[in-house]
């Protein structure tokens, strides 16, 4: 195991901490650039995200499909916008030696190849809504820069694709959405994230509007961890998706669609929540909640421990590991505190002498504790671990959330820090992108966020955009962005 | 939902009953051929697949691991062998409107991908066995016919990859994955096969040894079920994953691969399973084991009937579903013995007035049980429903598995009913082959499967090749293919 570079330094940190030599999540000497293997102990936290998001959205009466890798060429570019994804499509043209009739492209996202089948599906109001998702897949987009979790050429996808008879059952949706990721995000994985609707200038191609769950990184960055899309009628208009309403009239469906983004949240579980020792996991998705290590010096020690943990055992109602490798303890309390276990337990002679047993939780204190309370004293320190986590981000967040009036003091402010910038803005419609253009020049690249959704901010009486100093419209965040 | 073709039809019936208008698991109509779209019901099944099979192999040591859709060319065609796949391989050549500057291939299967990266991670003998497995993962080959669940060009994948010191551990590995296969595919889904070790000349492309799980469709074919090879000492040399041994010593790793056909199973359990009437599941993978349908004529009784459903519905402890759609409760009837429901349960007036309840399982009688009684006997019917299943399909499998001494007896049974047909042959080793290919012209194209592994089947003393007649040292099986 390599030392890993203090988190302040969080590019080399994150480079580390992810690698074979840190907490083993990717391995990204693949040798096709943007692409990367995901590790047992990675694939284990992924699979977790995966299926509190699956739970979620069941419940909310989503249905499970799959569709291919690949998308017929006609049916990619048919919804004019959305179109413009094509710049970063692979295609896919040959077979054996030959040339495909029609090439095929590797799916950049899932409407272009739902669609043309709810337009299949979709007769009759009854139909409605239709709810449906995929996940555990992959998608494909040429990133020009890559990094594991970040930005791949393929990367973790995920996402619901519904239709409905009502433009207001859509709207119902986004608000769902929202809900699902605060309970699986913040409630779940202690990540505070804002959730705003995007500027007019900045939404899904094909969507009407726009909205995202945006968390900060601990060099100040947004990361993007979710979107949902309004996309009213434009992808039922584009391919024909019709239903006969209750008067046997023909109506396109309204639609929205929901990707929660794999990767970026895993991103910001190892970027939010570790610290200069390596990871630090909530307990919901930890791999292991509890890391048992034994103590001893000689054979005798090692059968007497090794038979106590075998009791122990017995008393711990959670994902556990026992580390029985040859390495030494101390090792492997730095292996465990860079994998982010959230509770360690220690058992030696010592405790055997005197019936005990110890529990440090990744931010807490050695606990030497009585056998009789240890179970409760694991449950309270697995609870800890994560009320330690969940403070310190929050904390984090607001440290980070500052306010300014006018367009230097935003810039002095992003180049001090980063951070959100919450500022006034003269429109989110599309005559406010010239100040979005000015912004970005002046602080070499800070993005307008959007106004918040999840908390209404209004704007105060005679406040001023400020960049053109016109009366402000919105309360708008900016940040620099991953 | 249309009429389905009587099994025997067996062809007809099978693209019916996958389709949407019979149980609704796929549908082919995604306009590029071999590429098809999981339905939300089949899906749920699929998933259940996935994660029986999951549960064992993680039971069983191996650690989830995920590597990329595509793969450098340089690795397709390390191991001289293997590289007799790329006819059927799909090439990634552009991105946008630019050629890559090297192609990608899209992977056929693993082995190509993992071992390189073995090769990195293998040092020591500390480190071994390696186990690994990727799960819920699709793979890609150019098939000529394709048809849902049995043949794509596009299909999901599932498979192990392991690395070990000695040739034993590999030995053992491969009877530990038939006994997976036992557990997963005869004890909880109900379908008999049995176990062969190929033939020298029909093993896969690299391998030394190849075994396989062979179960018999509906017309008497052979449907292939999984596979795990016995790779011997030659991809780690191809891919140059060696190990320093307790002695200091460089030593190349022996492996093993072990991959059960996701689709090959989906396939299995709707063929051998269904009847006329459509599909009929095991409890252990049906999305919904209890399906309750309400009886009534007037609102009135609709407002009793339901409201005694949600009372009831606290005493199942099943997957279940109230179908409360406005069909009829004879289209409700036929709808899930086409999706093969387990067992249904039905209440009306007439039952509220007895206290009673009708429950009806897949291929049982109607049974009015008191309320008192109810827990049990849907716990009894579900075990019998399973029950059911698992002697029907011993009963196929057995009526039509047939022995024959010569090449004409051989022909003539495989062309009465086809099924599998026991004989004896001079050598499974190259120098066999010449009878298999003699077999094959004579029956149209009947296959050698192997030897069994799963019981031993001694040649008896005189016997003679059924083709050759030259002294038999081995028992094999024959059969038509799928």
């Amino acid at each position: 195991m390599a030392i890993l570079p203090a988190k302040s330094d969080f590019s080399e940190w994150f480079t580390q901490v992810v690698g074979p030599e840190g907490a083993s999540l990717a391995d990204v000497r693949y040798g096709v650039q943007g692409f990367i293997v995901h590790m047992p102990y990675g694939m284990r936290i992924l699979r977790r995200i995966y299926e509190l998001l699956e739970e979620e959205v069941e419940l909310d009466g989503h249905e499970p499909v799959l569709f291919p890798t690949v998308i017929k060429k006609e049916n990619l570019e048919k919804e004019a916008e959305h179109a413009g994804f094509a710049p970063d499509v692979f295609w896919v043209t040959k077979a054996g030696t030959e040339q495909l009739e029609e090439p095929v492209a590797l799916r950049p996202t899932g409407e272009t190849q739902i669609y043309p089948m709810f337009s299949l599906w979709i007769r009759s109001h009854n139909q409605l809504p239709m709810k449906i998702y995929q996940s555990r897949i992959t998608t494909f987009r040429n990133e020009k820069t890559t990094r594991p979790f970040l930005r791949g050429r393929e990367f973790m996808f995920f996402e619901t694709h519904n239709a409905y008879a009502k433009h207001s059952d859509a709207e119902h949706q986004i608000k769902k959405d929202m809900e699902i990721m605060q309970r699986v995000i913040t409630k779940k994985l202690m990540i505070p994230f804002y959730f705003f609707r995007r500027t007019q200038w900045d939404k899904f191609l094909g969507a009407d509007e726009t909205f995202c769950a945006d968390t900060m990184m601990p060099d100040g960055k947004r990361n993007q961890l979710s979107s949902t899309h309004d996309l009213g009628t434009n992808f039922a208009k584009a391919y024909n998706i019709t239903f006969l309403d209750a008067e046997g009239k023909t109506q396109f469906a309204y639609q929205t669609c929901f990707g929660p983004g794999i990767w970026r949240i895993m991103a910001a579980l190892i970027a939010v929540h570790g610290d200069d020792q390596g990871l630090a996991l909530p307990s919901v998705v930890a791999p292991f909640q509890v890391v048992v290590v034994p103590i001893f010096k000689t054979e005798e020690e090692e059968a007497l421990v090794l038979g106590a943990i075998e009791e122990l055992e017995q008393h711990i109602h959670y994902r556990y590991y026992v580390d029985r490798s040859k390495e030494t303890p101390g090792f492997k309390f730095n292996e465990w505190e860079m994998r982010g276990a959230p509770v360690r337990i220690e058992l030696g002679p010592n405790d055997l002498k005197h019936g005990t047993v110890i529990i440090k939780r990744r931010f807490g204190a050695k606990l030497v504790v009585k056998m009789k309370d240890f179970a409760a004293a694991l449950k309270e320190e697995l609870h800890a671990n994560d009320e330690d986590l969940h403070e310190r981000a929050k904390q984090y967040f607001k440290d980070n959330t500052r306010e300014a009036e006018t367009l230097q003091e935003i810039a002095r402010l992003i180049n001090e820090f980063r951070g959100f910038i919450i500022t006034n803005w003269c429109s989110t419609a599309k005559d406010g992108e010239a100040c979005a253009a000015k912004l970005k020049e002046a602080t070499q690249g800070a993005y307008v966020c959007g106004e918040r959704v999840d908390e209404h901010q209004p704007v105060k009486k005679g406040a001023k955009c400020a960049v053109c100093g016109k009366p402000a419209t919105a309360r708008v965040y900016v940040a620099k962005s991953w």
